[in-house]
């Protein structure tokens, strides 16, 4: 058995707490070694530090960062773990920018350490199971619909909305995640970005794409969603009817319905560990990709303010 | 002496006529077999079709494709082409998403067809030394201008304007051809758009990139100047200054200035014969790549009106 891999998270913020920390604390290939944070933050009496770059003056034993900070400040973090020989774990969207995502690649394998840009979704419980169901059928159609209450799940982070956040698109690039690994590849052919008058970022937006073979894909994505919340994928096929529903964890075929427990964190720190243990790294950027083609093509409409 | 690649220009408009069609006749690995255009133009009583479909049909003997039209429409031609086993030579930008040109890249691999995606500025006269000077020296700053006036330059173009068509990213993606072919790489910190009112697509932006380095590069970009033109990139290093004028035609270095004729377009083609001889392709979407991150990263600025 290997030593642990000594982590460190960077930016504590909501999703540090809900998913990471548990996350490491549940697998045996990892250890919390450190905690970084702007507000000073500890776990468990273990170092921490205000930036990352205090954290490495101090030579505390660290072999990767996890980054969960918002991905307008993700690069330069990055760019200095990695120039420090350190492993690192990307939170979705990988970066701002397309261009700094292939740029931190590129530096990552000249200095042979691990670059993991997760993608949360693709490890929900009927991810794998769609994609295997998929493979080798026809595919028709598909459409996507993800609409939630941003209110109830982005309260007040401004960062969303800022250019780089992606406003609608937070959420959205997780359909993308999924449907980018179950679907053959497809690109955008029109869509409808709608803008707050008040805003940087969508709020909604109405794509449509095609595969390569030919066959239509529609997203819905909205987050005007109040009562009942979709995140929701349905594909059409010569063997009938493919349904992921609640973000992926739940999968119906005309073999009937699965649904398992939330994996999806525990399932990127155990995809970490074997990355950093095969000396690799896993930096698709098809979905980043897909919605920067929605910005460059897409047609804008401004629509009404909106106020947390 | 291998035969001549028998190709057919797909869209008859003013880049075909001025550039195309002489670097083609002056070219002898390349016999022009055919054209297509919408309005049915013959050259030279060759064969000539409204459609690619009606030309692939024909059975005219043709190797190759050179597709001069929108980029809106560029990828169902280019796949057509390339699952016809033809050799596609893509006009800049190479497609109106990132996605498209990508998957268009998979099947030419696939079809082991050449693809070749042009940008003809990085063979103006000037780009080659200065990608040769700038190596190995420091280069601690570049600043692109490109100002023109686009009554003069694309006159009623309407699909320049649609999105997909990039506005003033048209010619501002041909200095970002030099820019990534002459500069280590660099990526998108901040920027400004700027839209009128009654169009889809930026009239002027104002971008704000750093290279691996660390070195600020800075994009102006204004499609609204009248009097002298600017297509202008300077380069600081710690070798003193490297000036290319007039889109690259021009290069200033401590050591002089030097500036040939236009090449451009004979420089591709010798490109393109030189890669269907290799049986490769050169499908670099780098330029687009920083098109796409302005439109997704960059802020929105609404500005006058604008009519031809």
């Amino acid at each position: 058995m290997a030593a642990p891999i000594r982590v460190a998270i960077v930016g504590m913020g909501k999703i540090a707490h809900d998913q990471h920390l548990p996350s490491i604390a549940g697998n045996g290939d990892f250890e919390l070694a450190a905690t970084v944070s702007s507000r000073g933050e500890a776990v468990n009496d273990l170092p921490h530090f205000r930036t990352l770059g205090e954290l490495l003056e101090a030579g505390v034993d660290v072999d990767a960062v996890a980054l969960c900070t918002p991905p307008q400040v993700r690069y330069d973090l990055a760019a200095q773990a990695i120039a420090a020989g350190k492993h690192v774990f990307l939170e979705k969207p990988p970066g701002a920018t397309l261009a700094e995502v292939a740029l931190l690649d590129a530096q990552a394998a000249a200095a042979g350490v691990t670059l993991f840009a997760s993608w949360h979704s693709r490890y929900a419980a009927g991810v794998e199971p769609a994609r295997q169901w998929l493979r080798g059928r026809k595919i028709t159609a598909a459409s996507i619909v993800w609409r939630e209450d941003v209110r109830v799940w982005h309260p007040g982070q401004d960062w969303i909305w800022e250019p780089g956040g992606l406003g609608v698109f937070d959420p959205g690039i997780n359909a993308l995640s999924i449907a980018t690994h179950i679907l053959p590849p497809f690109f955008l052919l029109e869509g409808r970005l709608s803008l707050p008058s008040n805003r940087a970022a969508p709020i909604a937006a109405d794509l449509h794409f095609r595969t390569s073979d030919g066959a239509p894909v529609h997203m819905d994505l909205d987050w005007r969603q109040t009562g009942p919340q979709s995140w929701d994928i349905t594909v059409e096929t010569d063997g009938g009817t493919l349904k992921l529903e609640k973000g992926g964890a739940v999968l119906t075929t005309p073999e009937g319905t699965q649904a398992t427990d939330d994996r999806e964190y525990p399932g990127l720190y155990a995809r970490f560990a074997e990355l950093v243990h095969a000396g690799t790294r896993d930096v698709d950027t098809a979905p980043l990709r897909l919605v920067a083609d929605a910005f460059l093509r897409g047609h804008r409409l401004t629509v009404e303010e909106f106020h947390d």
